[in-house]
């Protein structure tokens, strides 16, 4: 069971001279995923970042797997499937299907920056994980 | 009324440093529309190039006012309000609203190109303008 | 003779299932020589918008035509052809070719936006027309 | 020693609301440095599809570590580091840097694709290897 599902409609201008979607929209529909799950566990980014004092929940790693391709018309339905918690970090498990095809499975590996010193720092991800666990699940 | 409506949800990587939604996407967004509606009235754009030997209903001319900024989680219903036909293109008229709130007015001018003697020509648009019309409404 | 030009490769990943640049893209490209060329006559965009209090360098109106397509591997230059000046917004007036051929012609209209009274302002435009026109030239 | 290196001009509109990269950007411009390869080593992507009855030279998985973040007017550098081969598939390896600081390691693993009895198929890569190594480099 995912803990979020966010739905894209893959366009024509998403896919590339091959007709099928180009692989850094994955990427960004993987984000917009995540930020959809931020919006619907508690304020949004921009307010998290003004109330926790951050800059952003940004990126060290991602990655994806390519299992089919996506054309246009092609109703994708992104799943947050799991996400695994570390001191200063998370990784937040994806995958992509057009109805029962597997498309895509890829990760983000998070981190909570503020700016500390001149320089940008991960600290503890714990707020995030309080936020985005709810009453405990995940 | 409009002819033809879809919704994108607005997200973080789709915003500038400024956090206002970067402007081209909003081109995407209405080229995203102008292909869900070609699939709304018939098989979409791939398979419209194959039946009529074209290459594309591609765009001759595009412009969009900016009424006021869109924002991470905003609810963009991008409508086509209608279409205005000539002989070998047509001009798509768009509004972008998140409820009440209008962001955009925008429209592309397309034909419909195909291949000849070595070059892209803008034919007669009257079959784009029946599938589109449907029963004459429009 | 041009204020300020700027190269692109054209790659595969910015063309369409046609094959030719996916338009949102040439908007893209006339913003960032825009950038470029506020880096050119200043300190950029970031620094600007602290200096002036301002918010940013923002959109009103863009359009373009599309003259001919552009492919895979095209050296497209982009150059700022000249900045219309008004009070309160300046349109600035775009060509893009490949060596002798044009691609596109295009504009941006933008303000100089601040946040006064819990809205978005357009402001006086000087100091920008100050800053572009350096030397009093354009 | 780099196989081959190609220059990007971080703009403003390449970047977030924290005003740094958005992510998806860097997968994009590694997917133009691999096509400005193809192109220095050979004709391009299209020619070379049609020479080879290919539909393309696509991604099976892709993955980026973030070092640090890009802002506007950063001139990144990607590099191809060098490409790991295998039967029907190969990795190229990338590594971006602003001057001296590294911004992002990457990869991209590659097939080559074929449509055969209505399916992508995966052929061997032999002859994109003896295109890219040349007289026997890399």
């Amino acid at each position: 069971m995912s803990l979020y599902n966010q739905d894209f409609t893959i366009s024509f201008g998403d896919c590339d001279p091959a007709g099928i979607v180009y692989y850094p929209n994955f990427y960004r529909w993987m984000d917009a995923t995540f930020h959809g799950f931020l919006r619907a566990r508690g304020p949004g980014h921009a307010a998290l970042c003004r109330e926790w004092g951050a800059m952003g929940l940004g990126l060290m790693e991602t990655g994806a797997t390519f299992r089919a391709p996506g054309v246009d018309g092609d109703r994708l339905v992104l799943s947050i499937e799991g996400i695994d918690w570390s001191d200063r970090s998370y990784r937040v498990n994806y995958a992509g299907r057009v109805g029962e095809r597997l498309l895509i499975e890829g990760f983000e590996t998070r981190g909570l920056f503020v700016y500390r010193e001149g320089r940008l720092r991960a600290e503890s991800v714990a707020r995030v994980r309080e936020l985005l666990q709810g009453a405990g699940a995940a």
